[in-house]
């Protein structure tokens, strides 16, 4: 049996056409999910199985995406860490954020199949139940940025919380860089030991740093999840959100593929990553736009790869809560209809 | 008489050293600043070309910075074209944002010497007062960021009702963006016959953009400012927040030197964009870290130049207003004691 259509485009094979799916493809834009939000707490439906099963299947049901991605967070391991979170409508929040050596020497580097065994047990139901031919992505966040949501409390909009902390506690820093490495680490194993066929590791604000200050803090922390995965032999996805000014040195995370944000050209991508399959890179933005602009963007962005393989259409963020349901069908009907030239 | 040190660094010719300006040197960080603001209004000191020229001196006075940058705001032209904006602790703020055709067609282009006579009385005054050798910058914001402020209504997270106003009043975006352009580049105009040497463009928010946008909404219009500006023979300087996608694009405006937030690295621009001058690009957060710290990465920028000749060392975004005075001295002295080798 031959493998999944995306993960034979993220190895860089001949594919019959464009695969595709979605960041955030399971979320507030589906009504189907809101109403089971509106029963459950976002932790809930992260912690039990069937519930996240659930919400991950139902974009599969509307749209011919081409693989599902498991419904979780990415802080779920920082709390089985020992870093109780929260979900408000601003967010996740820290009630405890960190900021000194004690702090980081009480987290623990937790076991999945103790501390997070739901993961793995909404892994196995969804490999059961997913329709034949669509595999299931895993993913976690990147020790950089989990580190920013541990010290910043929760999100952030300058991060200099992060900063301080990094250049005042700077062995703080890099003994919980090391421990978000390999919690992260065994948690991807875990998910795809339990069947998912390819992950995505998210360091989405590590574009908040320069050049040297990312080789310096996220770099070999995200180089070190991919080197523990490199046996269990799935394409490993990194995602940054603003990749452009890092990203012949986000190449050199051992990542098979780069997510990248609509803030780059995918023709800037191949000739500056030329090894590695590329993921995205739609302004999600353009799924609130007309329906001749939206279709025009999505075939520019099409357009854009140069017909070169390797290439998985996506957004180059996650969907917004207010995109409407009909413009993902738009997205999707005009990637499938797409004939790439070889 | 020889040109200012500044200058003739923006012009890609010998220095003797690499010369110092900080975006924002004139602000909140000076208890001489907040003293003037704890009784005049910010909008006030903009328009009393008295209080701008003081406010504009207080940081000469304290560090051999290599320019002075008239004290103003990029949303004056603005409010000068029929738009009221406000000041408050939540950034400037105006009532009725930019939504439709009819509010753009009521919007003039106004004439500098008519509608914002304070801004050339203080280029004027500034060039009296100024210490020998110190030039004085002028500066607005590009057309695209323009824009933004007035459709957002003031700042924004994610310019979600931009987008929506470019893609859903395609006509009306494209007259808007027009008439700023006019406006920006009369004022600029009209700040460079009052006497200053060098213009700064924001164009900050342009790199919400995607690189196919950027060229739709945000590069043609800067190009036009740039163009009228050509035949004054001052430097012209254009500065993106978060450049690293878009650099070569930015690099077709006319600008002379591209001024570079920190997200990408020196050696990185001088690579894509070799003909132009550069300006930058110290991460800001880094002036809260410890001195040695501070001092290192600052060297770190001065060497990523390469000893190439037309680098001006700046922030790669402005001062916060939450940094210590002595780390501004801290990064003055390592700037000033580096000796570039050609």
């Amino acid at each position: 049996m031959s493998d999944p259509l995306i993960v034979r485009a993220l190895r860089g094979e001949p594919v019959e056409r464009t695969p595709i799916w979605m960041m955030r493809q399971a979320g507030r834009y589906l009504p189907e999910y809101r109403e089971v939000r509106s029963r459950h707490s976002f932790l809930e439906v992260c912690k039990r199985p069937e519930l996240a099963a659930e919400v991950t299947l139902q974009p599969l049901r509307r749209f011919a995406f081409d693989a599902a991605i498991l419904f979780s967070d990415i802080l779920i391991p920082v709390e089985a860490m020992g870093a109780p979170v929260e979900f408000g409508d601003g967010g996740p929040h820290f009630r405890s954020p960190i900021r000194s050596r004690e702090q980081v020497n009480a987290l623990r580097v937790p076991e999945p199949a103790e501390s997070m065994p739901f993961v793995a047990e909404a892994v196995r139901t969804l490999v059961r139940e997913l329709p034949a031919g669509i595999p299931l992505l895993g993913f976690a966040g990147a020790p950089f940025t989990l580190l920013t949501y541990l010290v910043e409390g929760g999100g952030s909009k300058d991060f200099a919380e992060t900063k301080r902390f990094l250049t005042h506690e700077p062995e703080a820093a890099t003994t919980l860089l090391d421990k978000l490495a390999r919690t992260v680490a065994k948690s991807l194993e875990a998910q795809i030991r339990a069947g998912c066929c390819a992950v995505q590791l998210f360091d989405t604000w590590a574009s908040v740093l320069s050049p040297a200050d990312y080789e310096r803090y996220a770099l070999p922390y995200a180089r070190a999840v991919f080197t523990h995965l490199a046996a269990l032999r799935v394409p490993r996805l990194y995602y940054v959100n603003g990749i452009a000014g890092i990203l012949e040195r986000a190449a050199e995370t051992g990542a098979d593929a780069l997510s990248v944000d609509w803030r780059i050209g995918l023709a800037d991508v191949r000739a500056r990553a030329p090894r590695l399959a590329v993921q995205g890179n739609l302004d999600p933005h353009w799924l609130l736009a007309p329906e001749p602009v939206l279709r025009e963007r999505v075939r520019d962005v099409l357009h854009s790869n140069g017909g070169r393989l390797g290439h998985v259409f996506n957004l180059g963020h996650g969907i917004f809560p207010s995109a409407p349901v009909e413009a993902v069908q738009w997205m999707v009907d005009e990637v499938r209809r797409f004939e790439p030239r070889r």
